[in-house]
């Protein structure tokens, strides 16, 4: 290998069942990790208060997300409570043309679809510490009504199985905690000897032998 | 799966080139990572100055350790430098029956042979800089003669090329970032779904699935 290849951008996906918290997560590994840029998600669900369009989601109608499934925009789409939510294949593509470090917060459907293109991505599934402060944790959100915290709580369960085929778990106890948890997961996944082959190679010119 | 499982100790292996500063990186890691318990090695070689007997390594005759390995007492051996290094297997199962962390000081060519008895142990690989930087290192010992020098040199080039079967690379730039990398390796090894299942299990009560 006589050229030297930049280091690829590392893909680190973000997933947790509803109430564990994993938006508030995000947002605390972006402030202390800001070589990270935030991959902004489509979806088809109303925007929540305080959510900008662009920023937090690209907000879309079902139609439109509809015809860009169709033309295949989307590197991984999933259905979430009758809401679509998936990640435009271009979204990723202006970080990784820079080898820039992407954070994706996606639900456990999506990062399964997003995993068959990115089996090197870095997985992590933030847990609740327990099923009682889940229980309370959707119970405190005030926008949600009695049914749908009934139906969040069955999926959320169910969405917590899921954990057996990402890389790390993070147990929320609280956010400060599990943010530098991710923040330590990210040096160490960028310290791995595989992502470095081909720096080490050059530095020391050891030419790599398969 | 009724009973629960303790977690397992981790087994945290540094090895590095001569002149990258290993030792004091691993005394660092061990002021900031006070759970970790450093395995004692044993070795023939003297002792350096300010080296403890016990703390620092168990210092032996030749005749010794070669009567340990006939009784079969190490986990791993080998020569480095006409002397040589050893694990004593009693001392990794002390801390291995309290399922404490270890943090094991050894060449890539003892660490080689650890890695076959554990193969779920974490291989951390030091770099220097530069060999620009390793030579100057290695000149910079007192306590080393010039012909030594060349010796260490060339030993630790081909040292460096053994990194590659280790899970991890820190460049030593300083010691204090280069422990803060280390010490974001263990968070980040600690919150690894495989070694946390029985843990999540034993929280939501999901019967781990072969």
């Amino acid at each position: 290998m006589n050229k030297i290849q930049l280091e690829k951008g590392l893909l680190l996906i973000v997933s947790a069942p509803s109430g564990a918290g994993k938006t508030t997560i995000c947002k605390e590994i972006l402030k202390i990790l800001p070589h990270l840029r935030f991959s902004v998600s489509c979806t088809t669900r109303p925007p929540r208060e305080g959510e900008q369009n662009g920023k937090d989601y690209h907000f879309i109608s079902e139609d439109e997300f509809r015809n860009r499934i169709a033309k295949g925009e989307f590197i991984e789409w999933a259905e979430n409570y009758g809401y679509l939510y998936g990640t435009l294949k271009k979204e990723i593509k202006k970080f990784e043309d820079k080898t820039l470090d992407i954070l994706l917060d996606i639900d456990p459907l999506g990062a399964k679809n997003l995993k068959k293109n990115y089996p090197d991505g870095v997985f992590v599934f933030i847990l609740p510490p327990s099923i009682a402060i889940l229980k309370e944790r959707l119970k405190g959100r005030g926008s949600e009504k009695k049914d749908m915290i009934k139906i969040r709580l069955k999926k959320a369960i169910e969405e917590i199985n899921e954990n057996k085929w990402y890389d790390y778990v993070i147990f929320n106890d609280n956010i400060t905690a599990a943010a530098s948890v991710m923040k330590a997961i990210y040096i160490a996944e960028k310290s791995k000897r595989e992502r470095l082959k081909n720096k080490i190679n050059n530095l020391f010119n050891m030419p790599e032998v398969k």
